[in-house]
């Protein structure tokens, strides 16, 4: 019964009879009301006493089956096999786009003893809830991790890093990497930096809702990224998210000026210190922004520079803070310390002497801003002026979270103070926006 | 010469001839063009051989003055006195409002030898330069400290609690402070803990220009404070600031619901999981939102509670940290933690064992989010739940820095475990937003 995809027998028995398949289009009457839409696969849901159909709006949800409901055959799907058998080929394939699933709630479900969401779902089943991607481009699924993303580390982006770059190699047109919102934009970023020169975009997407819940942003962000992956002009590291909190239309940020900046909305990313690339609407791809890096044209030309070094300290300063925070950061050889400064890029007067002990350790300063909207300016005042003189690097309008990820990328190619900073401010990938456009 | 307050020689003799004073309307002919305005008075100002007028939309500029320029008197000032010498006497008066000085770019000027810009003026000045505020309220000025935002700490707060009570037990029904944009809302977070049932607002005020700029935000922001002083039906702890980036109005954002956003726009700050309070546009207070602190009637129901504790360390959460800086706290007898999580409220998975050891000895560890807007739910994935067995505090829809103050304010007097989390909890000041509004 593997075609109904973990329907309760009763379910199965009522479709058996009634000559339906996963993905045609049926009525379901229950209490005097009519649900009209394509029968979903549920592989791994939580009851199987549920049926799921995919509305005309493109929503799923689910219909409590009991005895007096009736469900009624209306069209035949129109593929010609059994879809359900061609999902389960797909990690065989090669396709345009590569899907690799890193886990996330995009690839979850509720528990439902604890309450709790985690990771379940594989990228076929992702593929298998939303067919619409078989209109767009030829897909490859290939499973990596299952975790949130609050456990992702450097070490996974580099795993990230080569996938990408492999699958590239191989002749894709668009990498597609699922994965929990969480630190999205830390992973964006990364494979930003370390993938360059691709022939085409690496797309990260993810869900604030998970796709057993009828409201979930999965579907439209799963299938906008592909069309992003397929379509776009760009060659770039970015995240495909929705753009409002309805289920319109999705954004797509720059992983280096992007952030996740809400807990639970679905339009949680915003790009910050820049304009999303584009926007995908009604399976279109509309251009936004047309300062990109472009797709390149031989595979070849990929460059992948795959290596982070862990050893930064992230330091959010505050009123009261201890600047002997520092020290321990050199005590414990840290190989970088990124600030997240107050205003334009300030610290505690009595940090300052830290922050030049750092230094002349050898041990690069980046100054970035809590603003988060906004360029470090450490020029306008004294303790910027101070700042620059104790050794600091001012990381322009870059995010704490993309100057952290860059600097950890630039420390694992080189430790030479004078070479981190020229590389710092460099801008490699757009992380630098010299005309701030907000 | 002390009424035309510190213009050169050259200035004052053709001032004089004309029988110009201050605050008289003015034509300055030079170069073929004619300015028309309020003269000025410059006290502090780099340059002496500028003249200042305050134009009719409110702008200042300043005309450089050479011989060829022409200075006529249009109008007398209607003041039946001199009003630099009303100025003079403002610090030994009792007002309806007292400006409280801490220094700040609102006060402060640009140096001309570093190009930096530092503390210089008085309230007295500013007063001087926003003579509209006479028609709001009688002001009490008073200096108390000249210093950045940046070099603000719990200490600080302290004082200014105290100033503040003092104020209103005097008879003051509204208490300004002008202060530096940094750490504003770190302040006002903690003067709203630390005086509650006041007989009026605590007004903090800023600029992202310096008062000696012609595009200077001072003045607006100034006059919008003390408007908000007078006339508000709320005695919160909030902040004014530009609504927007041109010179039109207003906004009160609720100190402990407010964030710096930006580095230099000058609708910087922004309310934060509420709406703000109030908007200030010609002259008039709109409210805005109806959940408020009302005045209270009588200023001996004021209650003060000024103590804060330092020992509290923020902790921003990233892929890589490194979970032993919990252990350097416990080292260090920090006596609380606030972490900045990721998504809903999530660590690292290694992190939630050293959560652990931190409450198992004592400290509570409060969880607060990095998106910023939004609110924490530890209920939702395996690792809120986690952290909710390590024992952690979950921070509602708090930004960290207001629940890095309450916890400082909270430690400052108890250290009894379930007392802190009961009170971390407890709805205060409208810190926390039951029904999330954004």
């Amino acid at each position: 019964m593997e075609k109904y995809g973990g329907y309760s027998q009763e379910i199965i028995e009522v479709l058996e009879k009634e000559g339906i398949e996963i993905y045609d289009k049926i009525k379901i009457i229950k209490n005097g009301k009519e649900y009209v839409g394509l029968l979903m696969p549920r592989p791994f849901y939580g009851d199987p006493c549920c049926i799921v159909i995919k509305l005309s709006n493109g929503y799923n949800i689910g219909v409590a089956f009991n005895e007096k409901t009736k469900v009624i055959l209306l069209e035949k799907s129109t593929g010609t096999r059994s879809r359900a058998t061609e999902v389960d080929e797909l990690e065989k394939s090669t396709g345009e786009v590569a899907i690799v699933n890193t886990g996330g709630t995009i690839s979850s479900k509720v528990d439902y003893l604890t309450g709790a969401v985690y990771p379940a779902f594989s990228t076929k089943d992702l593929y298998g809830m939303v067919p619409e991607i078989k209109n767009i481009a030829s897909i490859r699924a290939r499973p990596l991790f299952n975790i949130l993303s609050e456990d992702m580390t450097p070490k996974h982006w580099e795993i990230m890093a080569k996938v990408a770059c492999e699958e590239f190699k191989k002749g894709a047109i668009g990498v597609v990497f699922t994965h929990g919102t969480d630190t999205m934009h830390f992973s964006a970023a990364a494979l930003a930096f370390a993938v360059q020169r691709a022939s085409g975009p690496i797309v990260f997407v993810g869900a604030q809702r998970s796709p057993d819940r009828p409201s979930s942003d999965a579907f439209l962000n799963l299938l906008s990224a592909v069309i992003t992956a397929k379509k776009a002009p760009f060659a770039e590291s970015v995240i495909v998210m929705h753009g409002e909190s309805s289920d319109t239309y999705c954004y797509v940020h720059r992983g280096v000026k992007s952030r996740k900046l809400h807990t639970s909305r679905r339009d949680a990313f915003k790009s910050v210190n820049d304009v999303p690339l584009a926007k995908v609407e009604n399976g279109k791809i509309i251009i936004l922004n047309d300062r990109y890096v472009p797709r390149e044209e031989k595979p070849d030309n990929i460059s992948l520079k795959a290596k982070f070094d862990e050893k930064v300290l992230l330091v959010k300063v505050y009123p009261g803070c201890n600047p002997e925070i520092i020290r321990w950061a050199i005590d414990c050889k840290y190989h970088g310390i990124v600030l997240e400064a107050t205003g334009l890029g300030h610290v505690p007067q009595p940090m300052v002497k830290y922050v030049e002990e750092a230094v002349s350790e050898g041990i690069p300063v980046a100054v970035t801003s809590q603003c988060i909207w906004g360029r470090v300016n450490l020029n306008v005042y004294r303790r910027g002026v101070e700042l620059i003189k104790a050794g600091a690097i001012p990381c322009e309008d870059m995010t704490p979270e993309t100057a952290l990820v860059k600097l950890m990328w630039i420390l694992a190619q080189t430790r030479e103070l004078e070479e981190v900073r020229e590389l710092m401010l460099k801008n490699f990938v757009y992380e630098i926006n010299e005309r701030l456009l907000l």
